[in-house]
């Protein structure tokens, strides 16, 4: 004996979602069908909307309804500073801390050969077309700290390398308000040989 | 600076999901138009197709989108034996137990009154009318073994006091696998009031 086929199909579509196991996904849609059903049609029209309208930035790469992003379209934004990311949320976290003025470039992903993932899907083509356009006075590279983020970035500056763009790499080292026991060896090795002279 | 209107739009809606905070609507959000648009489109449809059709069993309300569902109109349950419970999740577990073959009641919550729900919400009446036709003859409360849940069942006994009915409550006692040394005070106190003889 399982749920109605309605209901069944409810649970199962919630599996689409990342972080969301049979339990969940039945805890969901009970609490949808017994307690929040305008919350549920709410969501089925965002997630329509969603898919139906937004695509991407065509100049950052970003997610947007828009053609042209807010950032790229923005008056106020640094346009001779780059900053290379994986994805739309790494953009949204350094958008919150306010502390980047410039413009981005979202690569959504990273090189990734066993998974078929080369730099034309990374759109490392459009980003040397932009760098060649010679606004860009630095190019920040904020790719993850992993082993494919790291071959992204060595490859971007691969094929810089004869272009007198100013390339600069995100610090690594032991995060803001964290305790050096609990800082694994490969961060604290980086924060060792990335040590700056106070005085 | 924000997400794009629309995204930002889905981002809120997600949060309707029980347990789903801001940073998981935005993960959903983000891993739906990244990389399962499909999916995201089932779901949509799945929800809407969910809210407008399932309504509740008018036998036993639970969640159906037949008019009887199909334990209440199944010819091999045991229709002498009633089952009544807060949600269809329980009625869920216990059918996954595949150890019950009665119909159940589900009362769609508990007796809190400072929350305004009376046995009229919980369909007590019904209940009570059932039992009166007289086709039952136990009746199985598997309320929660919280204090809500052992309310409303002493209310339902109270109900049915000049009514010969049989009626028992489930067990409460150490969960099986468990230990005892991580089992709390009050379920240990019903396990060993609620002895067994072996022999």
């Amino acid at each position: 004996m399982a749920f109605s086929p309605l209901l069944q199909n409810l649970v199962n579509t919630l599996r689409c979602l990342p972080g969301v196991g049979p339990k969940s996904a039945q805890r969901m849609a009970l609490h949808l069908l017994e307690r929040d059903r305008p919350g549920a049609l709410a969501l089925a029209s965002a997630l329509v909307d969603a898919v139906e309208n937004i695509g991407e930035c065509s100049q950052c790469r970003t997610l947007s309804e828009d053609d042209v992003c807010d950032i790229c379209s923005s008056q106020s934004r640094d346009r001779t500073l780059l900053c290379v990311l994986e994805s739309p949320v790494d953009m949204m976290a350094i958008e919150q801390t306010g502390g980047f003025n410039g413009v981005y470039f979202v690569l959504k992903g990273h090189l990734s050969p066993i998974d078929g993932i080369g730099p034309d899907a990374l759109g490392i083509d459009r980003l040397l077309d932009r760098i060649d356009q010679g606004e860009i006075e630095e190019l920040i590279l904020a790719t993850n700290p992993t082993v494919e983020g790291e071959a992204t970035s060595h490859y971007i500056v691969e094929q810089l390398r004869d272009h007198p763009v100013k390339i600069t790499r995100i610090a690594h080292g032991v995060p803001v308000g964290g305790e050096l026991e609990f800082v694994d060896g490969g961060t604290l090795a980086h924060a060792l040989a990335g040590r700056r002279s106070l005085r």
